[in-house]
């Protein structure tokens, strides 16, 4: 970092031979772009669309800022060449919001930006970021005195351009600055902009990672539903697309819900066929959903709806195993028809499975603050959820006001609005997953969830036998229901139980 | 590492004052062992026990290892205060096996070992060490010439004392001098020890993570079978015992089922209840499930089963939500007591379940394999699970002939004595989680084992709608059915079709 008053010599001397240097740059955006992609551009064209912003913009490769610039002059972008010019051309304190691929190259720019910043400057990594690294980079450019906020962006190209959900982490202190701006591009709903201060260091790309992992359920419970109204209901796409459409004017409404009706409507030009059937039934993935079940498990929070999603996308992708698999089978259920019910029982089970994806989301991030010492409003998260990102759904205002009326739940299925609507739905969600089961059709997401919420509303749980099998085989110890201690039956030898002062884990 | 000429003196020189310093000690041990806690010391009896060997102990704390040796004087143990004069007891090239709590104490007994131990040396880690660990410290030992060897040991306290299944990896070199001392303790079944060299560096703990992942599933799924017969079959804890003492002597043939009916049969000496009912139902874990499914995440391996398994006993342990969801419910699904097939139907359900999570083990030690370097042998895996560890059952059996037939069958249900074993237990399967979705009893791992051999089976999956869902809000593109590339619908202009060379990931 260098000191204010050398700052444009330094960038002048610094800057590659053959560059013309003779005008001197005045910093006049409050904001800047580096990395012109797809979702870079749109970012910054939204940026200068608002009002008081003047956007500076930069990108490794200067062809790709010209075409920007030319194909937008009404945006009045601040083109720079080089880094140098580009931080020049920032006010102080300088915000500039990095939209590079996650990764090295991320810490390619960062350390570029940290080096020509001063103290109080403000770097936004607005990719999608393992929370990990933004602790990490957070410390590092803490030490120097600058500001670094990990801001996750939910909306993908069309949300970037005309209002994302951002979910920004770092200092309060940075969010002053960036808070004001960030509002100005988010989604608004009911006068609410999409975006809040989520907590210190990691916390935006945590909460952001799972949002993607609450995406992966949404998606893939979606999928069943469409598939069971398929193969079960006996339906056509086109019919489904109705259904769904529907379905969006309920309880359900919501994006997801919306582009499905969307895509079972689209017919194939080339065919003719739905669209649908044309597509390759092999999903990808893009490592959050991975990530929160992974980090679900270091927590101990139960994530079986997601990591069914997730898995499900990976048992789709092994085409060497699905054929082979198909060709030892002899016979496949019988598909029943059901009646006119089973839309109804599907429509229930998918708002109930819904609800468990949501409520196992939420406890991931409340387990995630506790360890990681973030101090989160769960209602606010619910609040910049309900626009601008993939997951945006009616529904958030029910979890909004269930955290309103009581933060201190300790699960999304203890408030009154949604133990009454799985209550309203589980006998339909039993119907659903058992005819699931008798017709072969596969339901990991409906099927986890149920039994998710079964485990939960048991008075007991099987796992005793679990704890009497570790005590067995390994002399783990087990507890009592009945006095406090820690016990271990001497199974090979006369059974009788001991206290022991180990723990039971 | 020192000069073999001047290790004695330097042994000496190092010495803690106040030790008698007087004696000589000769080399005359073959194995050593680090670390005398239970599982250390029935090791090194195990050892001892067997011809040819002799046994050289050390332990931090030397109380231990004078009631090790005061208590077992039948084996001859070579005790050390010190482990300088450890290290001197043994014969070259030595070997050390290391039982120490898994983490940092491994890497200390390691640096002290590594220090006086010469080129050729072989230093064994024998605790369940994640195996990215175990990769390190391969590698930092072979860069002093010395072999480090990772071998995850199963079976318990009483494996390690009368015959452990041993999966140890590291060089053919260490594995030559290693291997007839680990099959001279190791459990024997048909005659065959059940020790192999599984393959290079972290190859040995890799493995046992698996193995204790497929532990973690096949725990659950018992336990659900229990749950089933307990509260749909209304069979009393007694009774239950009795069926899986029954279905000890069939295809289901193990220990867990063995120590099940054992557990079923216990009776509290303190109330006179039965013993299942005092436990309580909060199940611990430590660590190797959470591990075995987050590196099948990495690997994009599905493995459903298992991860149910962790998340069970996670949902378990949160008293704090399960009795506040409990408080919600107004109703409980009636639990109907079925007939006398239901029995049979759990029996083939656990079966089927059982092959699944296999399968699911199977598959991620064949991408581990791939994706660490290791050449390992399937068949021999199954092999030497056949005896000494936790998951050992006659069922291995079948899994070392499907891997003779044919090595490179693309999943465990590709064999044609499992596809028939599935197939026979297919219709009571679909029974069993039917009824259970009806009843309310949680079967997280049987309904996910079931939507996973449907996902398989499935001539298509509502994968196609999950990539349509990425195409339309993040531009993801997809792969089409009927012509190869890479695809994009203009989901906000005309709709319209465009080939892209973006991938669909």
């Amino acid at each position: 970092m260098q000191p204010g008053g050398i700052r444009l010599t330094v960038v002048w001397t610094t800057r590659p031979e053959g560059v013309d240097v003779s005008e001197t740059r005045a910093a006049q955006a409050n904001i800047g772009v580096v990395g012109l992609a797809v979702m870079g551009s749109n970012l910054a064209r939204n940026l200068a669309s608002r009002e008081g912003n003047t956007v500076a913009v930069f990108n490794r490769s200067y062809s790709r800022t010209e075409l920007l610039t030319s194909e937008h002059p009404e945006a009045g972008f601040i083109a720079s060449e080089t880094i140098e010019d580009f931080v020049a051309s920032l006010t102080t304190p300088r915000t500039a919001i990095i939209m590079v691929q996650a990764g090295k190259g991320t810490d390619a720019v960062i350390s570029q930006l940290s080096a020509l910043f001063e103290p109080g400057d403000i770097i936004v990594d607005g990719g999608n970021a393992d929370f990990q690294d933004t602790i990490r980079r957070e410390k590092e450019n803490s030490a120097k005195g600058l500001n670094f906020v990990g801001a996750g962006i939910s909306g993908g190209e069309e949300g970037a351009l005309h209002g994302p959900s951002i979910m920004p982490g770092g200092s309060v202190e940075a969010y002053k600055t960036l808070g004001p701006i960030l509002e100005s591009i988010a989604a608004i709903i009911d006068g609410v902009p999409c975006v809040t201060h989520i907590g210190t260091d990691g916390a935006g790309h945590f909460v952001k990672m799972i949002h993607n992992g609450i995406e992966y359920a949404d998606m893939q419970l979606i999928a069943e539903a469409y598939d069971l109204l398929r193969r079960v209901g006996g339906h056509s796409p086109a019919a489904i697309a109705d259904i769904f459409a529907e379905w969006n004017t309920g309880e359900l409404n919501s994006y997801l819900i919306e582009i499905t009706a969307e895509i079972l409507r689209q017919v194939d030009p080339k065919t003719d066929k739905p669209f649908i059937d044309i597509v390759l039934d092999e999903a990808g993935s893009k490592g959050t959903g991975v990530w929160t079940v992974q980090n679900s498990l270091d927590l101990g929070v139960p994530v079986g709806g997601i990591a069914e999603a997730v898995f499900a996308r990976a048992v789709s992708a092994h085409p060497e195993q699905r054929g082979p698999v198909r060709a030892t089978l002899t016979a496949r259920p019988e598909i029943a028809i059901v009646g006119d019910t089973f839309q109804e029982d599907v429509r229930q089970a998918l708002y109930a499975s819904k609800i468990v994806a949501y409520a196992q989301g939420f406890d991931a991030i409340i387990a995630g603050a506790v360890k990681y010492g973030w101090s989160i409003d769960k209602g606010a998260i619910a609040t910049i959820w309900r626009g601008g990102c993939i997951i945006r759904a009616q529904f958030l205002n029910r979890i909004v006001d269930a955290y309103n009326n009581d933060p201190s739940i300790p699960s999304l299925l203890v408030d009154k609005y949604f133990a009454d609507a799985v209550a309203t739905s589980e006998a339909a969600w039993r119907r659903v997953v058992s005819t699931a089961a008798l017709s072969g059709v596969p339901v990991p997401g409906f099927g986890s969830s149920l039994s998710y919420f079964d485990s939960l509303a048991s008075e007991r749980l099987p796992a005793a036998l679990v704890q009497g099998q570790r005590d067995y085989f390994g002399a783990h110890t087990y507890k009592r229901v009945d006095m406090p201690g820690t016990f271990h039956t001497l199974w090979s030898g006369d059974r009788s139980e001991v206290a022991t002062e180990g723990s039971s884990h």
